[in-house]
């Protein structure tokens, strides 16, 4: 098994993800609102790029099945229901419905995975239940962080060091790890008893800080707090039936 | 004073380089090479993309002045005088002459940065004296890795982690490093006593050992051995003169 780790997302050649296991990682805080809204009962997810595309989509659910939600610059969209905070899709709100939701990175990424085997949505929230998955599978494995305005974005890559030492300690075969799996893994060990004093450093960070979003972070990096393997398939992320 | 380190230089925008201080970090081996060929008296190096254009521009220089270097696959190239291994570039050889050098990577980022203000060949061979010179001119830096095959290279990233160490060290003014400057330097520090153990998890050092540069390694990770600023500019390299 090859396990491979891309920092952004925006070069990465779409052929070259086709047959491969993708793992989507947005960790602040796409991919950790998708895995919160589908652990708290929303029924699907759907990630789009544009702003307009989520307007015209809604317009095809029924009004009370859906909710808009997502971000540009860290700030909820005018006329939308939810933000891009984790926080704010609780059961009492997300239970039963489709959330539509486009943000500046995440769901990017998510939709240049489209040509992949399967496209998995993780998070610190999920990551024993990918690595349970992957491991199942058994495929070649892509790590695709979102990043941060285009560059490589701590918060991201942590979260894939997270996995990739699961992954490493969970799987019996050979496995095959490249330079930027084994810098993950390294950035997460040294840190993983004090997560925050690594985030805190960095850049995406102290942008959601300054923003009033701290407590976003403190909840993305509750580690398997939310133990669901949601998929992208055809447009839509759903759990994946275990 | 900003710090930002790309592991690739295929992606970078040209114009994002405008008014920076770059370095390129090619460490195993390009820079390396430039680095220990005009420290042992060649008199400049000038770099080129194809294995035609070192011909062509060989042509109109001296036949006994002049020296074709560098490689394919890691290899020499047919017909060449030498290969891109350091070891090769004894004062004996090099001295008083120009190298004309086609590396795979190393030879193309240095081309990408011509926009920059000022283009410095770095490796571990020169870390302290390019830092000396960086705080000297005191503008915002890029740290421009070759990287390897397209992908982020361990070897490259412990190089400017030490760069980025010896700059955090050693600048008296308030410095602000991204993302992968923290991450460089964290895995710096985490393997400073023993980078073999580091490099030998990496994938470009085991082509290399492979390929039988074993050696070569060894030499590249020498810190601060050629004490020399070497610049690029017009489409040569020389050493800067203090």
């Amino acid at each position: 098994m090859k396990v491979n780790v891309f920092s952004t997302y925006e070069n990465v050649l779409e052929s070259s993800l086709k047959d491969q296991e993708v793992v989507v990682i947005d960790a602040l805080r796409a991919t950790s609102t998708i895995i919160t809204a589908l652990a708290n009962g929303c029924k699907e997810v759907i990630p789009v790029c544009e702003i307009e595309e989520a307007v015209k989509i809604s317009r095809t659910i029924d009004r009370a099945g859906f909710l808009l939600g997502g971000e540009r610059n860290s700030v909820k969209i005018e006329g939308f229901n939810l933000s891009n905070s984790p926080l704010e899709y609780t059961r009492d709100i997300v239970d039963g419905r489709t959330v539509v939701i486009t943000t500046t990175n995440g769901t990017r990424a998510i939709r240049k995975a489209a040509q992949a085997n399967e496209v998995i949505i993780g998070a610190f929230l999920n990551i024993s239940a990918v690595v349970h998955h992957l491991i199942k599978v058994g495929k070649d494995i892509t790590i695709l962080c979102a990043g941060t305005e285009g560059k490589y974005s701590i918060d991201d890559i942590v979260t894939a060091g997270a996995l990739v030492q699961k992954l490493t300690d969970d799987y019996d075969g050979d496995i095959d790890i490249d330079d930027l799996s084994i810098t993950s893994r390294i950035l997460y060990n040294d840190y993983k008893d004090d997560l925050k004093s690594l985030l805190k450093q960095s850049y995406h960070y102290n942008v959601l800080v300054k923003a009033g979003f701290e407590n976003d972070v403190a909840f993305c990096y509750q580690k398997d707090k939310m133990p669901i393997v949601p998929y992208y398939n055809d447009g839509v992320v759903r759990v994946l039936k275990s």
